[in-house]
């Protein structure tokens, strides 16, 4: 259930709740790939972070330990140990970016892992077998991925694929929450938007899928190779083509300004890897602008990364150690910093709701929208 | 201070007080190279595990981010964020097992860093202003470790120049802790025993450190290369002429079976960095055994690592889940297994205390001293 308790133009403050809790949106959703956050983070970290929904890939996951071996197990969150919601990925992306030899064909995808080079097949009834097994509590239609800038027949063939895709992943998740010895019953499914930066196939696109009735609605497809200004315009474009009732979510965005940019044209959740693999090098998200705790000024600096910060690294270490864990090779480094900027973007999100609860969320967009994507 | 609460033979049970905290003995003391446990824990995660004292390597820290710059940051503890107690080694083992083109005089000791080649030279007075620039609890007297087996007359020469860098040593600390705007004008300063296998080397050699009255005795070059029996011939030897009213410290030694030997001869405080080392790869001590983690047959167990163990890791993941973010080369699986391995040794610490508590430490020895070393 979706409920929107406040907008301010376009943007929503909203409540959507799932079997496996409630999430207050907008949020970012903070990525397990593997079934555990990069950086040496377990699921009983996530709480300390503010991380309200863990997202885990298909792909990997079919691959290594295989979705099956994790069904015998109790599932995702049994074999993780997260009790919240968690969205499983169709694994369409990570096939169009990781796997090798694709064929693309109407009944679905011929791959080979990039792991052992094993031939796979994966087409939406497959994807949701798959995150069926995994028991996540959002799955996502299965879809195609094409980089941008892409020929405008293409894009119109493989999102008049996706679409169709989309039907058959709706059909096969509906067979298997009604087994008897489903993973998880009430699993969610949401459809995915494709259509490159074409305002007419993605708004077509948009109005097609949202008569099937799904769970709620991302936008794929985006921060894949265009201009942010492309971006922000199909955002405008296809969100008044959205369900008002359902959440949107656009998929694999971004930096703070995306964020603060997308939530302003109506999207409630995000998920990205950026700031987790920024923090793995070092590369700090702060109030300021981003931090490089590498540099050689940091040397002797005892404060914390983000003077304004409250996270658990900020709260206990200095810049001067932490600048040292990365030059001595020390994993601890990494955690740290993950665990920093995971809060960053989770306390962002918080700061955006309320704002848009106290009608402040112009002003927050202003001040924050430039900075935050600053080297400094 | 040191007080012997109760002897079980030559086992002693006893509280050693530092300015830092009380230290419950026999003890683990758990070794934090480069100030950080590697693994990715924290200094707020070693309560958690049960450790009592944080070991931080003196070579390492000189080379790397450099003892001045820890001095201008206000110490060891505060650089780390540990406050309890803190050992720091004098460097001398490690410039004999890491660095390169060593030429021992009478002075110290001449050598190349294994980080960038750079010359170096230490002595007892500079190990001493290295440590008192650190600001640990118990500081490490200079010495020379000789690797097993060694040549009697190399080893009587090395041991009388280790014994008059035992006196260099003293006589710096002393000159140190007495400034006005040192670190930690509380310094201990432990002397280190060597001698090889020699019986009457060690002796000679304790009897001649005994006289200088520092705060506790190590036996150092042991488990370096002789077989664990003439290891635990020389702790036999050498503990009847150590102090009994000041710690003995058995350096870098050793696997659960070697700490109830030792303590059974009277040792108090250990440090190793076999539990972590062996946790990073998968390698896991039990009550039952060591479990290698990576064994096919764990793929789909949903027990913990050891059914009987209380830490952290297994009251929370199962052996299948850690085995997969092994697969995965998840960071998470050294930072669960290197957690569980030193939880396992401090608790096995804990435990000897409780059995010479309550007189019953020769049967906790006999049930243990030989599995807990098994691979199973």
């Amino acid at each position: 259930m979706f409920t929107v308790l406040k907008t301010d133009g376009n943007a929503r403050l909203a409540e959507f709740t799932t079997v496996h809790g409630v999430v207050q949106t907008p949020a970012f959703m903070n990525v397990a790939t593997q079934g555990a956050i990069k950086g040496g983070l377990s699921a009983y970290d996530l709480k300390d972070i503010g991380c309200q929904v863990q997202l885990c890939n298909t792909y990997h996951l079919h691959l290594r330990p295989g979705d099956k071996l994790i069904r015998e197990l109790g599932g995702l969150h049994a074999f993780t140990g997260w009790d919240g919601p968690i969205l499983t990925d169709s694994g369409g992306f990570q096939i169009f970016s990781l796997a090798a030899l694709r064929r693309i064909r109407e009944e679905g995808v011929y791959f080979s892992s990039h792991i052992d080079g094993r031939k796979i097949f994966m087409g939406p009834e497959e994807s949701m077998q798959i995150q069926s097994n995994l028991g996540s509590t959002i799955a996502m239609g299965f879809d195609e991925c094409v980089e941008n800038p892409a020929e405008y027949d293409y894009a119109k063939r493989s999102c008049e694929r996706t679409a169709r895709w989309m039907e058959r992943s709706k059909k096969e998740m509906d067979r298997l929450n009604a087994l008897p010895d489903t993973v998880n019953p009430n699993q969610l499914l949401f459809g995915i938007n494709q259509g490159c930066t074409y305002e007419d196939l993605r708004i077509e696109h948009m109005k097609r899928i949202a008569d099937m009735d799904m769970d709620g609605y991302a936008i794929g497809g985006l921060a894949v190779g265009e201009p942010k200004e492309e971006m922000y315009r199909i955002i405008s474009a296809v969100t008044p083509f959205m369900p008002i009732d359902k959440p949107r979510y656009l998929m694999g965005v971004g930096t703070p300004g995306n964020i603060l940019e997308a939530v302003e044209r109506g999207v409630d959740l995000f998920d990205c890897v950026m700031p987790s693999r920024n923090a793995r090098h070092g590369h700090l998200f702060t109030k300021e602008g981003i931090r490089n705790i590498n540099n050689e000024k940091y040397k002797n600096d005892l404060s914390p990364i983000d003077p304004q910060c409250g996270c658990p690294t900020c709260r206990r270490h200095s810049r001067a150690y932490i600048r040292h864990l990365f030059k001595a090779g020390e994993m601890l480094a990494m955690r740290l910093c993950v665990i920093h900027n995971l809060w960053f973007y989770n306390t962002l999100l918080a700061e955006i709701r309320d704002a848009l609860q106290n009608g402040t969320f112009a002003q927050y967009k202003a001040k924050y929208v430039d900075i935050l994507d600053t080297r400094i």
